[in-house]
């Protein structure tokens, strides 16, 4: 299935803060038609016509045929662009295939990819000559209600769109599927000298020929300033991952996600980003080592929140890698070796204690088993292991990474160090056994 | 599909070695009987006909409903069992469901699973009243050629059977596919007065309706105390997995079959060896840390040893599973822990030195890599890291468990500790950064 990318106007509206083509405007690193562009390839389209109007050499300049977002490219000018986007939308009919169904979106409006995905499953089980509009009636959620196109809908019937309506249940979020019918809609309100997208498909509704997907997750229409902002926070909301630690997901999230959104725009690949975290741990180790415990601990709090970037930047980023996974693994756990190395240094080069050598050790041992005891269960089993799902009361234990790295944080702010070093052993080995023992219950069940 | 099992037998030639019934001869630790029901049951048979004659009350007594095998057992009671195995395989006749297709086997011949499987394969393609009978033309290879049936065949057909046939190029497996034409036949020859089933399946040879598969991997009809060897060796052999570290293939293995063959008749289950082995690292770091290096040395590689036992004996006693793989692997890193902890220990008790603390925290830190960067591999890429294919020359670094206590054992004879544990932390680090950068080639390819 190919998409038609709406990429004519002008942007006037974002004009004091953005001066170039509003298609081409940077949202956390990606231009909005980018972003789009990737997200859509997310959910399995590879083909793209992208519709142009006011700026069409500077979008074709930068995205060229797509071959580096992975995809295909084809632009489509409508010089009469200042017409009414239904013209634009129009202008597909050069290109369209004789029963082709396609997607047609509005290149600044900004959704969640789960949101795309369900509108795509439903567009699957649709008749030949429906089109389906996606559409919202959580109202009091809409960002910018007075900007939208309203829609009086009758169950999952749109009876009547327009902006002005006074009676309305739901709003058009600028996300079609259609085919040969959405078109001819279109060349029948533009040779009736209505020239917008709302016309034409109210033509459809008119006709009872119109369907709304009701959305689930956020959308937006980047038009000015403060939805710009809106859609930028959004994003990086989405960026969480579903499943997180508590240090992580309490305290270090709140700096990662401002991080990755500073570090958005530059070059910085995911994978520098693992190693400058990995590098900060190295710093740590040292700091640990020569008796600076307050910097020790910062820095290893600060390794532990970059490491949470790495993966955010590469998800808003279209940049997620399986060797990225892996590098950040590894480098994870020679992190973690390094600080521990660093702790027991510093403990036992002030005291020369031989308890130094043994909780250190235990320590240094307990660093990999959460990691270990996750992979191997995913590799016998074929699932992955759900602490919440399998861990009992024990899943509080700050055993995983975000819980350690906080405890060598605190360890090296009150100069505890043995005390450190003790409960990362403790706490570490006390939730291999449970989940050996627990694992032998749940397993032999399955 | 069923599977029908002739243990009607009397076992004469084996008597002077074996006194109870035939089938319910143990065979490391499976009586010949269960052995085949087990392996069927991996090929996805879960319901069998045993067919008893001599020691119907013992057969039954023993195997029961099949419930503590996981398989559905019924029996049928031959009382002409004397007459001969035709009237044996015909007795099948009061069971059979009209259109059914089964599979015949002596109870007394053991086969390699995969070889049962292939015939499996190749059975399903068949015509309906075609019988289908594995065979073996690698007549150099064949057990006991002169008690064999031969077979005279051209192409895949069957021309002649016989155990006197002076011209032949293959033999007789007894291992049969069929329907009712197969049981026809048999009625036939009984009739006839020719009891055997041979005499029957001779019948269809003759009308062209015996068709041969041609085995791979080994079989052998167990019929006196060599072939009973000849088996067991056989068995044994099958128990090396087919990727072995240098170490575990050439060394290992020689001593852990043969501690897996003195185990068998036990009721000793994998995961008590696997804890057995864990115990024994216990004892060997304990060994090393008060300064007894020969025997933690000779008891960390016995560690090592016993460690290939607990796979063996799941495999040859078809007690693999999930939870045995997750505590092997899991224990296994705790046994490598406590090892390098003894022998830093022991360094460090007898200098002081900062060195025993560096790098026995160094050989600590190595010990998990190989595993975690395997494992990891294999959850983000969904296939198994196979180091032959992918670490180069790199292989040949002991870095492996197998490759890792044999330096431990070195190490411990010669009372190099330092040398050893520097060793290995050089081979796992060096290991683990040589497995990212080619990684990161091969995983881009892919």
């Amino acid at each position: 299935m190919r998409a038609v990318l709406l990429a004519a106007g002008e942007g006037q509206r974002l004009r004091p803060f953005f001066q170039g083509p509003k298609p081409l405007m940077p949202l956390l690193g990606l231009s909005l038609l980018e972003r789009n562009i990737l997200t859509l390839q997310e959910c399995g389209i590879k083909k793209f016509i992208v519709i142009t109007g006011c700026y069409d050499e500077e979008i074709r300049k930068a995205l060229g045929n797509g071959e580096s977002l992975g995809v295909t490219l084809k632009y489509l000018h409508n010089p009469d662009w200042k017409l009414g986007n239904g013209v634009s939308a129009y202008t597909f009919q050069q290109e369209y295939r004789s029963g082709e169904k396609f997607l047609l979106m509005m290149c600044d409006h900004i959704f969640e990819r789960k949101g795309i995905e369900s509108f795509l499953a439903e567009a699957d089980k649709l008749d030949e000559e429906v089109t389906l509009l996606a559409a919202d009636k959580r109202l009091e959620e809409v960002w910018d209600l007075p900007e939208c196109t309203k829609i009086e809908a009758e169950g999952n019937k749109a009876l009547r769109l327009g902006k002005d309506l006074t009676s309305f249940n739901a709003v058009d979020c600028g996300l079609f599927f259609g085919s040969k019918e959405l078109l001819d809609a279109l060349a029948e309100t533009i040779r009736e000298g209505k020239y917008s997208l709302t016309d034409g498909v109210n033509l459809l509704a008119k006709r009872g020929k119109l369907c709304l997907h009701w959305l689930d997750g956020w959308w937006v229409d980047v038009d000015d300033l403060p939805s710009f902002r809106y859609a930028e926070n959004k994003l990086l909301q989405t960026l969480r991952p579903s499943k997180d630690g508590l240090i992580s997901k309490w305290i270090n999230r709140r700096f990662s996600l401002r991080i990755t959104k500073a570090l958005a725009p530059t070059g910085l690949t995911p994978n520098q980003v693992t190693f400058l975290s990995f590098l900060l741990a190295v710093v740590s180790a040292f700091c640990f080592a020569f008796a600076k415990p307050f910097w020790g601990g910062l820095l290893a709090q600060l390794s532990s929140i970059i490491d949470g970037v790495d993966g955010e930047l590469a998800r808003l980023k279209f940049r997620q890698s399986r060797y990225g996974a892996l590098f950040d693994a590894i480098l994870d756990r020679y992190a973690d070796f390094l600080i521990i190395i660093g702790m027991t240094y510093a403990w036992f080069s002030s005291t020369g204690s031989t308890a130094a050598l043994l909780l250190g050790s235990a320590a240094l041992a307990g660093v990999p088993m959460s990691m270990l005891f996750k992979e191997k269960f995913q590799a016998v089993t074929g699932k992955q292991y759900i602490p919440e799902l399998y861990d009992g009361i024990s899943g509080y234990l700050p055993a995983n990474r975000d819980g350690r790295l906080f405890l060598v944080m605190l360890g090296g702010f009150f100069n505890l160090i043995p005390a450190t070093l003790t409960a990362l052993a403790a706490i570490s080995h006390l939730q291999a056994i449970i989940r050996l023992v627990r694992a032998r219950k749940f397993m032999a069940k399955a």
